[in-house]
């Protein structure tokens, strides 16, 4: 059967989310339209208001409505540690965990020349700019644990350790929670070499 | 931490959607804010329109954005059989399997006393009009197999049996590529109790 014109594109742009397959985006499209009209007029104007008014912070890159985002414009943050991170995604995972009061810095995704992302595309004259301007004295790595993030870590570690700024990267090993006999051969490996002394 | 007020609005707007709890709402959000500005706009266009141009059919009351659905509005389709859903959702479904060549009318869900739901609501008075202005030779009932679906089922046969009209229900029964042992005692025991004769 032909559904009609209209329900067919509620569907396919339903299908535009992440995660969200042919029979999803039917049962959504169905839903929206048989219960909760008023619940699809929300999330219309939701979506206009936020690809309208929603850009990144001018200090931070993370995205804000603002030009200088929340974080940034904390006073009471520390502005001696910045936390070096690939996405916004990884600003709110981070900030959710809760525990780290300092500054962030976020990169447009992580080196990667096989898809034309030299050091210029992930922003790192923006970060040296804002090295420049703050007396930061350690700078926390937080790109994710593959090989493009783990080049990138490096490659700023190497920036920045001759003008002396105290660099770091976060731990890898064994999730908390976590069963060592379930952890894959490369985390434990990871862990294992990355002990450090107890007691 | 706070996501800014659009981002958070935007967050909350998407929980609407059913089977979109917090975080695949929080991921959706960030997916369409930093990679596909153009698919949220999209969406929101889709949604408007939608919301606005989709009604009922005046005959079938199925969803349609015509006075007249396609199935409707079809002349090839069978006049003779008539076949009662519960929702717009079970006409897709019916027209997917495909093989079904009557026509269609869609209640508004089912018999419910309890949440106030009689004849009237779920639109039995315009079931009787429909066949007033038809010649149906059979009725299928095609209700869920709950309890309020069955009621439903009952109540509408012994309305239309009076009137000549042949009236009869889906088969229940193991779906095909089930396995006994894995389908629930009701199911088996109405299989059994619903046996045909073979060769």
């Amino acid at each position: 059967m032909s559904f009609s014109p209209l329900i067919r594109q509620l569907i396919d742009a339903l299908r535009g989310l992440p995660g969200v397959g042919p029979k999803t985006a039917q049962r959504m499209a169905l839903h929206l339209l048989e219960r909760d009209r008023e619940v699809a007029r929300h999330l219309a104007r939701a979506l206009e208001a936020a690809m309208d008014g929603v850009g990144y912070c001018s200090r931070c890159r993370t995205l804000s409505e603002t030009e200088i985002c929340n974080l940034c414009a904390d006073p009471r943050r520390d502005d001696s540690l910045l936390c070096i991170l690939q996405s916004p995604a990884d600003v709110w995972a981070v900030e959710q965990a809760g525990g780290f009061h300092g500054r962030y810095f976020v990169l447009k995704g992580n080196l990667s020349p096989i898809d034309g992302l030299g050091p210029e595309e992930i922003g790192i004259p923006a970060l040296l700019a804002c090295l420049e301007d703050r007396d930061v004295a350690e700078v926390i790595l937080a790109t994710n644990p593959t090989v493009e993030g783990e080049a990138t870590a490096h490659y700023i570690a190497n920036l920045l350790k001759p003008r002396g700024i105290k660099v770091s990267r976060i731990a890898h090993g064994v999730p908390l929670g976590g069963e060592l006999e379930y952890i894959d051969g490369g985390t434990l490996a990871h862990a294992l070499a990355g002990r450090t002394p107890i007691g």
